[in-house]
């Protein structure tokens, strides 16, 4: 062709480090970052669990949730109040109670002081959402709408950016890259599943791609979450995958907990019940105890 | 598990077309969208060419390309005005001119009658990409941009959708029936090239999923486009690709083309030149024209 | 970490079809392998059409399905005799013929003059698949099984190697270089499918990775095939998959036709029958024609 | 279309497990498969450990190897003495000892005691193979090659099956299938990394698909092992996901270790050396004992 074969960049190199994602990257002095929310700190020895259930269903539900991750030991109360499907329609099961879901959340953190993280994706709601949430999820459907990741770093609330079900290693970190460079310090890469050539039930559209860990570790200094849950989309599963995460180096853990599983008003095959969290946290607890972190 | 094991749906079945995406479905009478922009037909026998540069680079390339798309009877012109990299720094030569690009689209349009086919991907430049574009594009980034779809929707300008490059033809389709339940009816698809395991040049990140095209024509009546120039990131693949698409059944396609390729300011191995432009339409038209539909 | 970051090799590069892949290399001159099976060229301006059933389910039905493919014009007789299911079991309606598939196929040949292709899977039946054999096709679950490729390529027969679902562009030409490097001219490389993270049907499991088509021609000299039925696994999409085939340069292309596809044996989906068959000869030949090559 | 739409099978069903697995299909009673190779048992509360070069490249290296293993607390010695390129060319570098490799895994085996597993590829080798190898290793190439399969099953030896690197949870069962049915009974799954979209360094080809691992037990009986070194291709990443998959609950590791990884014939990102893998075996065990199960 006699033009010039120039790789645009799919992985990660030394010199994108340098250039494009300088505030992103590790450095030579190995420095990670660390930093609380209230008294919960991330990126350090603990692994702080973030749990709830996938949507704010009403008061009492998101009140009993806080009450029983709070009892086990958990440390973040997550759930979503806005929470669009793939398509427009509601149906009387599922719905989303948006500011009345934010107020819910806030009422929750009062009767537990549970800090509270929830997914923010609307230029025009993140002053609402700031105002309630103590970290602010950007979800993978917007991982690359930098417009609201800017508006979201201004706000200088703690965020978690979750990879795109299909974004490279590479525009993972150029997103992180754009929330640091606006304003951005405490901010954790959360890693949530990836669309494979070959999932493994019927049921399941994602694989959760705990390679990511240690590469995203390699190249940064923010901690990394990983998203069992919806990584899996079955139950079952979620329990090994939660242990291969810390094991794997995660620095937090994002889980899908309900009161009454089989009847969520969305993705009924993911959550675990509060028995099966307070199990987990036990194991969770010992695995992280191997390689000297704590849960706990 | 005692859960009932429900797929929730990697692929489209008659009852997602139903109750999901009943706008977007074709329906039994095989009824398939048509709408003019300007006097461009779009849905019909006419296959429109909508070609142009990544980005409008100045003010004087922009009309010369344009100039240059009308004689050889391209029908639409693209550009971007917004172009943000996947990082947040800008260099010389790489950089966006925002407003004032979109005012030499404006003048590039007056200047040939062209109309414009541009990008938005910031809820709060809806209105000022609206009044300089005929057809407003949804970037790959921000297909599931929600609540940038529905502000762009409520426009009545045409929108092209573009695929994520890790999406399915679900939640594709999902994101055109958040188009036409807000009000939106003139939308085409356009698939743009996916990531899959093996790509094929170490400076390439996508193959054309042109089976998207016949899949996408059997559950939905809206034109489907291609992208053969940034799916295969290789001037050279350009037009055995475009070839195939229209072969495939698309109904319109969408060329980078650029005065001088090697010197673009962004992705320089993926446009082709004038003179490759106008031999392109030629070839275009020959096989157009062998299953019965025309470019020319 | 002081250890130099080789890379392994994803993709073909210029120093790997020097040291690599010398034999299947595109050399300088640009000259494309051409030769002869029986009377049909392969690799020139025609465009052979291989045609016929999954399995050669009895005598009567490869006969009389040889003779379709005959009068429509079609050019080579396609049929597994050896084709077991990915697991080890049979059923009434599912069964290998084997050896008794081999002389069947021979009759259809005898009938008809059709050269045949069949696929040849085990080491121990080489020579028995290369007596009836006119082409030995090596499936996709062999690309790299090369104690196979070694042997097949002794016969000195023409092949035709089919790529991985799974496999690079660079493992796939590494399996021709074994064809090549043993011996083995006349040899072409067929696309059929490669799995991405997202089909389009529940019935789908693979997309023609139509990119690999000037992709492949880039690189290598051999003639290159796709194969739409096994690749759409449905039969409507096959119409246009192989007109997009012939328009992205496919230098040949294999069809499944059968006399009553809604009672094939296996894979009942994708078959054509012998009408749409007829027309699917007639379209591809104006789309052959419209760039310079010819079906018919 | 009028025709069913029946769904091939990508996924692993109920009906599947019964009717296409049986034999390999975990059943009601929940009992898994444990069998004894020498006195290491697999299937058990031990976690075996497979450690050793990817190839036999001397006599005194394999020896001085299988001695570090050994002291070091691992079980089995992996290398392999056939073991081809993805093209038909060696180097001063590197090269295959084949027979006489295997005459060095006998002397290895005499020396220490530890068993041996190696790689069989070639229907004309099951045998030669078979009288060293106390595990036969079918690896990610031949993972479909039924004609060797069968041939290997029939030694009644066991087996390792390697996961290809694109295949199906489905694939994989089918060919395991393949091997119970043909009268093996020691059977081991190995997922060894998958292609995906996106893997994370230039340098890296798969990435491991751990969720493979709950997935494989829920369907079948067989122990289940990972190879992280191969799946990482990059030594700092062997660790983490070595302690990742036992914490997922694989049943046994793989793993490259070499004296010398920098000077290793063949790639020389990947193994670990002594030092690393006596550490890596004190990490193994805390984390094996953190989920009731043991490593030492």
């Amino acid at each position: 062709m006699g033009i010039e074969n120039k790789a645009p960049g799919k992985d990660v190199s030394d010199e994108d480090l340098k250039t494009k994602f300088p505030l992103v990257a590790l450095k030579a002095d190995q420095v990670r970052t660390k930093f609380k929310v209230s008294n919960v700190e991330f990126g350090g020895e603990l692994i702080p669990i973030m749990a709830g259930p996938n949507t704010v269903e009403d008061r009492d539900m998101i009140l009993r949730t806080a009450e029983a991750i709070k009892k086990a030991g958990g440390h973040i109360l997550r759930a979503g109040a806005f929470k669009p499907l793939s398509f427009p329609y509601r149906s009387e099961k599922y719905f989303e109670l948006r500011e009345e879901g934010l107020r819910y959340l806030q009422d929750a953190r009062e009767a537990t002081g549970l800090p509270i993280i929830t997914e923010c994706m609307d230029q025009n709601k993140v002053e609402a959402v700031a105002e309630v949430a103590d970290i602010i999820q950007i979800g993978t459907r917007n991982m690359q709408n930098y417009a609201l990741l800017i508006e979201i770093a201004r706000t200088r609330k703690p965020i978690m950016l979750k990879r795109h079900y299909g974004a490279s290693l590479r525009d993972w970190m150029g997103s992180a890259e754009y929330l640091l460079h606006e304003g951005a310090t405490d901010v954790i890469l959360c890693e949530r599943g990836m669309t494979i050539p070959h999932t493994h039930r019927s049921s399941s559209r994602f694989s959760l791609d705990l390679q990511a860990v240690p590469a995203a570790k390699e190249v940064s200094h923010l901690p990394v979450a990983t998203d069992p849950s919806h990584a899996t989309f079955w139950a079952p599963w979620v329990a090994p995958m939660s242990l291969a995460s810390i094991a794997a180096g995660a620095d937090t853990i994002m889980l899908e907990v309900h009161p009454d599983p089989r009847n969520a008003a969305v993705d009924p095959l993911q959550p675990i019940d509060f028995d099966e969290f307070v199990a987990l946290m036990k194991k969770m607890q010992s695995v992280a105890q191997a390689i000297d972190r704590r849960v706990l």
